[in-house]
């Protein structure tokens, strides 16, 4: 961008300050804003009462150079975020014919046709109007006295749809400079980490910059370029990405992606292999998160879930003797469940997890120990992972998902597994 | 409360600000304030930045009786809610020793010492203090010059628990009225079906109130009271609660509780009885969600993920021709998968699960069909769903789950299962 654009997000909604939804909308549209190098500077949540949303705009207009809302869009009488902006910024609502043909089109498909629904089709005069493919109330973006608007519906499957096809490339359109953005995942290194390795880069680098972001269980690297065209930008991140990937080496599981299972969903589809899951202490999270992903079927075959002994006898054929043995938690049981999942359902690759999730103990393990298997044909590793009793239930299992993705993903590209 | 305190919750960090992180701080705070009487007006996220963070607070003491600030109470030097707090209402920052003494008995256990971790214990003098059982920075509250500051750290779960912990109470202790809420949950109907049933009530009764909320997969009635006494408060809800039981009958499946799941463990746990799951569509979905519950393993086994057909036949023992000839979305293998996981985990209930969760369909159904089957000794109910096409995949499958769980919760409470 040739101008920095200070952007605030306002959110309407009462539901949101009654805790009784999350503000992901906020979160979505932040995420793609810093991707095309818009800065978000505030986000904003108010009811839906039009003198508090009236002083809000106020307020947006007075320190932000772009104003995004979403919700208050739809049919009922709540919804008064057209009405406000249009009349902050000195706009009338106007019916916009194509936007009524196509309610009707929509209630043609069985749902009721009530006056109030025309109210959607209500918008500020002279703005570019962004159609909803995802639900009936339209979106809009004006620019006036300085300031660029843009208002989206708030239902958060509406709301990242329509700002992603609509509201991003709008944006883009503002400025001569083009902004290109990657995400390098890490896994096996905490943020701090990564920042200690770039520290002289990060310090040295203004265009392309990097920073280093936490998720959940891994962390991300952004390398973002401006340039006066996307190609360039793309060039100007090329020895950027491969030093990063130089230094990095086999802990980079992916660019552009979401989470490792996506990773490893790649590998196995390319591959045309397959994989089959035993899981204890993960409960089922293993096969939740792969089949989370649409698609997942051409390489997942299925799982068994032995959440006790005799399951793990009954459903696997483990020796029952051997569980007494060595413990439920233990490098055998890890090894016996993969070792079996893989043979009954005839997969490439088969997973065994069994550990401490917490918060209670079994009195031989501290909680977070969990041994993680992977078996292909002629061989089966084991990682054993102490992540400290610490760590909440929720996050020793998806971590725990994490080590066994992050294993298949390293067999599967041929380097070092454990 | 005798008065109505209108609050803020001002979120500092630029991690939300790029989308990083989702603001569950702010939600859970306004789910806690709601339930004592509190009304949240506005949320405001900023960044790690002095003249922004102070703007902010400038407006919310503006606006708000109450200002809660999350984040920027750690011991780096972007942590700078306390000082900017601080100087807006006139106060110093002071040692406070016993935090102090804390802060070194936690690095005792092997934690770097440097000399920003004291920060840390510098509190605004008068202050009182929240100390923090889940992380090292202290939270506190003070009040001056007709307002009343909250400040709790960031980290989700810090926050979730010191606000629960220490900021509740310390906030009931303004009021001389006790507020008292329950939530009556409700599977079955949405949320404006529960508006038209008590249309009547909500617009005359005044305290207690009664207002419906709309969750991902389910609803809730909130039913919230005011007295000088929590008892007198419960007596008031009484007869309300006696009311709204009575008209929604069995479509109430808890009060006071997260989810469904929880309602079944509760049951199952009461009747000593286990169940297993054989899940097709939901992939694992039955078990993580069953799982992530502490204590689950006292009532569930565990299951089987029978992502193919032939998983279906191999781990399941379904006959491949019954398969072949009535598909693998049948009323017949959601009846089979019952059936066979109950009778080979030797468990009390079986749960079968077949459906096409989408985005593609298998040419026979709509996406969004899905069958859900619960066994039993002597018995086996067998439910059709159909959700529609427009629906995601992950609320298909978390919906099919919902109707696996409610049709164990009516089957252990003796009510019709389908």
């Amino acid at each position: 961008m040739n101008k920095v654009y200070d952007t605030e997000i306002i959110s309407v909604g009462t539901e949101l300050l009654l805790g009784h939804v999350t503000n992901t909308d906020s979160r979505d549209i932040s995420e793609m804003l810093s991707k095309i190098g818009i800065n978000v500077k505030y986000h904003t949540v108010v009811g839906d009462n039009p003198e508090r949303l009236r002083k809000c705009v106020e307020i947006a207009r007075s320190r932000a150079d772009i104003i995004v809302t979403t919700g208050g869009l739809g049919p009922t009488c709540d919804d008064l975020t057209k009405q406000i902006l249009a009349e902050t910024f000195g706009l009338k609502l106007v019916l916009n014919e194509a936007e009524k043909a196509s309610l009707y089109e929509y209630i043609n498909y069985g749902k009721k046709l009530t006056e109030n629904n025309f109210q959607q089709a209500m918008l500020p005069e002279g703005c570019t109007v962004f159609h909803n493919n995802w639900g009936t109330a339209p979106g809009c973006g004006f620019e006036k006295d300085g300031k660029i608007v843009v208002m989206i519906p708030g239902p958060p499957k509406e709301c990242n749809s329509m700002f992603r096809e609509c509201a991003v490339p709008y944006l883009k359109k503002l400025s001569d400079e083009q902004i290109v953005s990657h995400s390098v995942r890490i896994f096996g290194l905490g943020e701090s980490a990564v920042d200690d390795i770039f520290a002289e880069e990060m310090n040295r680098m203004i265009n392309p910059t990097m920073a280093p972001y936490a998720k959940e269980c891994d962390c991300l690297l952004q390398i973002t370029a401006k340039a006066e065209s996307e190609e360039k930008a793309e060039k100007m991140i090329e020895p950027v990405m491969k030093h990063v990937e130089e230094k990095l080496g086999e802990l980079v599981y992916g660019v552009d992606i979401e989470c490792i299972e996506e990773r490893v969903i790649q590998l196995l589809s390319e591959k045309h292999m397959s994989f089959s899951a035993a899981e204890s202490c993960t409960g089922g999270e293993i096969a939740k998160r792969f089949t989370d992903i649409p698609g997942a079927s051409a390489c997942f075959k299925g799982g068994a879930v032995t959440y006790t002994n005799e399951v793990k006898s009954k459903l696997l054929g483990i020796d029952p003797a051997m569980i007494e043995e060595k413990g439920a938690v233990s490098f055998e049981v890890a090894k016996a469940m993969a070792e079996n999942i893989r043979t009954i359902l005839g997969t490439d690759i088969g997973i065994g997890v069994t550990g401490l999730a917490g918060p209670d103990g079994d009195g031989a393990h501290e909680v977070g120990t969990v041994f993680i298997a992977l078996a292909v044909e002629g061989e089966t590793f084991v990682k054993e992972v102490h992540m400290g009793p610490f760590r909440t239930r929720s996050f020793i299992r998806r971590m725990a998902g994490n080590y066994a993705f992050d294993m298949m993903r390293r067999w599967l590209t041929g380097i070092r597994v454990i």
